[in-house]
């Protein structure tokens, strides 16, 4: 049925399956996308977001190195938040809030517009292997389809198994089939395997909410985008709102305690830890009594509604009285119950930093198989394995990028070098270059190397070179012209900082804190200047933060070498890691427990950032 | 969790179901949709299109009532055609193609607009029953759910097995889990339950084809609606297309023949005599060396297109093969090999005219459960259900339809009184009065019951009422206005006709043959009186009808009461059917195996229709 032979065969259609197959595709690969259900690529399976705090830079690096998911994700978004704006450049993290039918379909659309990308619903159950080489995939009706690669991101549905309370099923999603078959097979080749765990809280009907009582969460006035293509920006938003638990919702929640899958063994895989569940939450952090839920519409029109931070596995009825104690949860009515899912994954330490397995040639694994949690994660790992299987068939150097060039860099190595004992989920402290990972100049970091391997388009490249080229000319205007003290004292005066007596560089004052862009901008020379350049927003950004950040950027820069140097020194034996509080908790629990001997083996160890390695150092006296 | 009683459940939410909860809702129940996957309300599980021959006017007796059926196919539409325009009024049959993800979500939407349904996925797999009467549902995570009466519309889920050439595995739908536990427990109640099939195409890609060797099937230039109330008219419009098997591909389909589940008796049941697979066609009429097959797009952007005509379970690789074959097809890709599905079934005989079951009281049966196939006979008995669950909870009479006054009157009365052996589909040949049963009058039929029972809108009525009184008044001024010869000569000349030497009524020029609306409207008076009274295209048609076919629907009329008459004439032993060609070739066949006595019996027999027995009348003297 598949007489011609594909270049690479993607196994699934979620966020890591369809970068892989655009990627791969886009670079001139004959692809074909694998799926159990045609109509749920790009499915969102937990929240409908995209970004945030880490993942939101993995975004814009995806989409700087020419993948989709930052398209998509303007295309659908109906709420866009740059995080953490207070805060310096490294922590600005843009997230969106995302319509999750037109997210999967704007996926779906996406992908048939792509040259070179055929599609194909079936279960894939086994692999075709020649020796230790793969050669294709073969589906549950028993046909074969060959390839030279094959990219497998089965998310949770490798033996999926549902659970809520006491009760357990198969299945690889709500509603969804499991997959079987693959596991087996890649254990009989020697691969280590193990368990994980993921779980979502319950769908309600929004109608059945008194969003008079939570907070709102609107929307940035200004709303940004993902893409560095010209995607639109959102006109109109809808608001999130905000509400908490409380003592009586935990003490009716730990009434299912001993009904939970979580609590009486029957789930033995870890969870993501920073996405823990509500009945985790609470057993955790049991001094707290009070948890933030934030509520999320699922879409612009559909009532149904997204409980963030209500993730369970509690029976449904204890979930059910639980969360209708929940203020402005008073008369809720459920959709669906929250579940929890266990699945297979790989140890990604079998892997190479490309994504291809050790023990199989040309065989990539990507996303949640790699014991990895997260959208964003997911789709970067699609990406980075779809890239490095057009080039290894094509017999071109490997694309591997470097920890000080990207998260996604970050991300890979973690994975390969440290593996993971838990779902893996970015952070911005797992970056040692955080402060040169910015979301502002993903563009400028890798739309040349994007370029260079044949993904980023030439249009991408022409893009990023005149923001380049603009915000380095604005930079130095700034440093060229001067300012009267009548014009610029104004500006000091409002933000509370010393006036100057004399003329002097723009630049200086645009250093100090609190003057910002805007306040240059009420300036008649640089108002001329943006109007004569037509500099437009994403360069005002990059100027601001070249401008303001750069001594920052640069000292960042020596600590990260610092950090590198420092590297071997010994930790004693018995060390209490209890008495630095500035550890994470995480920190903390695992290295009690493991006893490193060196900082550097400590820097290995799943979970342990830059920032905790930094507070050793410190203590230490180094 | 479901503290609250329900007044009507509905188990499944596919066009049975979503009718079903959409009627008792609007009635004023508290209604709950309960379903496997919230994601697949609406889904078209076949062919992306609406209406056709006697189903279109089952669809505008749907929304003359007050369901949602025509609302969604207009809102969702890609292309219309009113079939049979050249044909008398009662063959007249608005079609539509849609968007199939914009289908499934315009129902969705609808519903979650619609006070009083609720909404919950899971699967139910029990029935709470309390003597001979139901009070509930039980799900899958053993939830009980109270209500006082439940609708069942499972379609093809219930132990769905689905077939390709010999692999057979569960499932409701490509992709989808079955339903288990509801069968085995009605049975257990003492219900009867059949097996039956049916099947689906290949989807294949549209990239793949090559159109420019087909016929174009473009959409009406003028397109038209289904809905009586405001939806849009389609601005542009997708095209089919149309190709054909040949003797080739009849011979590569045969070769699989020996692996084919219709042939090796893998499949017992039975399956829709008019939507047959390929293989059947070719089976049963074995001199015909060539099909038309229609190529359908899935909607406005995809490029997914459905093989009309081509439904088939042989084995994948003849499917493809064989495909290759067809003109425009010799490259086609793949999305997902064509199926055969079984499913469980209780014959309707089993059932009220309400669709009440007979053994258990407020427990409702509708759609393909009750042995029917297509989406428009399903969501007909939804909406019915719907709305007698609704009334005899409240102690209302019960809301059933004449077989004059609805072909929804007549597909109930024939699933309850004659039952059917295999998928019941509707066509006009089944209505005896059919000449009633027009598309263009269903709201002069239906709105005014559809109000009183409480469903259909005010605005409704108010604008059938309109409509009924201009176009009354329109006919009032063609029967009253005269017209000269010099005016109307022009026109009659035009036709063909002979002309006139003198001032007459218009009416009478105006019914003679090939005389239309457009001729009439060139006439000053007319064009006055359309301006004046502000004559819209519904009223212009309706008048058109009414004042063209008037002598032919009182024909008809008298012919239907002679049938009446003459139901009970003894048919002699042995009576050869065979010599009667005009009779259908499914008549001919199931009454020489039933040998019936009378006409009476003849006529109740399943797939005889009221023109087989016109013709059974004509031939024994009547």
């Amino acid at each position: 049925m598949f007489g011609e032979n594909y270049d690479v065969i993607v196994v699934g259609g979620g966020h890591a399956g369809a970068e892989a197959a655009a990627a791969a595709a886009n670079m001139g690969s004959k692809t074909l996308l694998v799926t159990m259900n045609l109509q749920t690529i790009g499915q969102m399976s937990c929240n409908p977001a995209m970004g945030g705090i880490a993942k939101g830079q993995i975004v814009r690096e995806i989409d700087a190195l020419g993948g989709y998911s930052g398209i998509v994700t303007d295309k659908s978004a109906i709420q866009f938040k740059m995080l953490n704006k207070s805060k310096g450049p490294a922590m600005w993290s843009p997230r969106a809030q995302n319509d999750r039918m037109r997210f999967a379909e704007e996926w779906r659309l996406m992908l048939e517009r792509t040259p070179n990308v055929d599609f194909y619903q079936e279960m894939v159950s086994g692999l075709l292997v020649d020796g230790d080489k793969i050669i294709g995939v073969r589906t549950s009706l028993g046909i074969d389809i060959k390839s030279k690669a094959v990219v497998l991101t089965n998310g949770t549905f490798l033996n999926g198994l549902i659970h809520i309370g006491e009760k357990q099923f198969g299945g690889g999603r709500a509603g969804e089939k499991g997959s079987t078959g693959i596991t087996e097979q890649l254990t009989s080749f020697g691969f280590e395997s193990g368990r994980m765990k993921t779980g979502t809280p319950p769908r309600v009907d929004g109608r059945s909410l008194d969003y008079s009582k939570m907070i709102v969460q609107p929307g940035d006035v200004k709303p940004e985008k993902f893409s560095y293509t010209n995607t639109p920006i959102l006109k109109t938003q809808r608001d999130c709102h905000m509400t908490h638990t409380s003592a009586l919702v935990h003490d009716l929640l730990r009434e299912g305690f001993d009904r939970s899958p979580m609590f009486n063994g029957r789930i033995q895989s870890i969870g993501p830890r920073y996405c823990p569940s509500i009945e985790d939450k609470i057993h955790r952090f049991a001094d707290k009594d009070s948890h933030q839920m934030f509520i999320e519409p699922e879409g612009w029109d559909t009532v149904e509604v997204y409980v963030n931070g209500f993730s369970t596995s509690l029976p449904e009825d204890v979930q059910f009285k639980a969360l209708r104690s929940v203020v402005g949860f008073e008369k809720v009515k459920f959709f669906r119950p929250g579940y929890a899912i266990e699945y297979d994954y790989f140890p990604p330490t079998q892997l190479k930093h490309t994504l291809e397995t050790k023990l199989i040639d040309n065989l990539y694994f990507a996303g949640q198989i790699n014991g990895t949690t997260g959208y964003e994660e997911a789709a970067s790992q699609g990406l980075m394995a779809g890239i490095n299987a057009h080039l290894k068939i094509n017999e071109k150097e490997p694309f591997i990028l470097k920890r000080d060039e990207a998260y996604i860099g970050v991300l890979i190595d973690d994975l390969i070098t440290k593996g993971t004992e838990e779902p893996y989920r970015m952070f911005t402290s797992r970056a040692e270059y955080r402060t040169l990972l910015r979301q502002d100049n993903a563009d400028l970091r890798l739309t040349p190397m994007g370029h260079e391997i044949g993904l980023a388009s030439n249009a991408r490249l022409k893009r990023m070179e005149e923001k380049l080229s603009k915000s380095e000319s604005f930079v130095d205007f700034f440093k060229q012209t001067s300012v009267l003290p009548e014009d610029i004292n104004p500006i000091l005066e409002s933000v509370g900082s010393a006036t100057v007596k004399q003329s002097d560089k723009m630049y200086k004052s645009f250093s100090r804190p609190k003057v910002t862009m805007e306040h240059m901008l009420s300036l008649a020379p640089v108002a001329t200047f943006v109007k004569e350049q037509q500099i437009d927003n994403e360069v005002l950004e990059q100027t601001e933060v070249q401008v303001k950040y750069a001594g920052y950027i640069a000292k960042e820069k020596v600590n990260a070498d610092k950090l590198h140097r420092l590297e071997n020194v010994k930790i004693p034996a018995g060390f209490d890691y209890s008495k630095l509080k500035s550890l994470s908790f995480e920190a903390r629990e695992k290295m009690t427990a493991i006893q490193p001997v060196t900082i550097s083996q400590a820097s290995r160890i799943s979970g342990v950032t830059p920032s905790d390695i930094s507070v050793l150092l410190v203590y230490l006296g180094r």
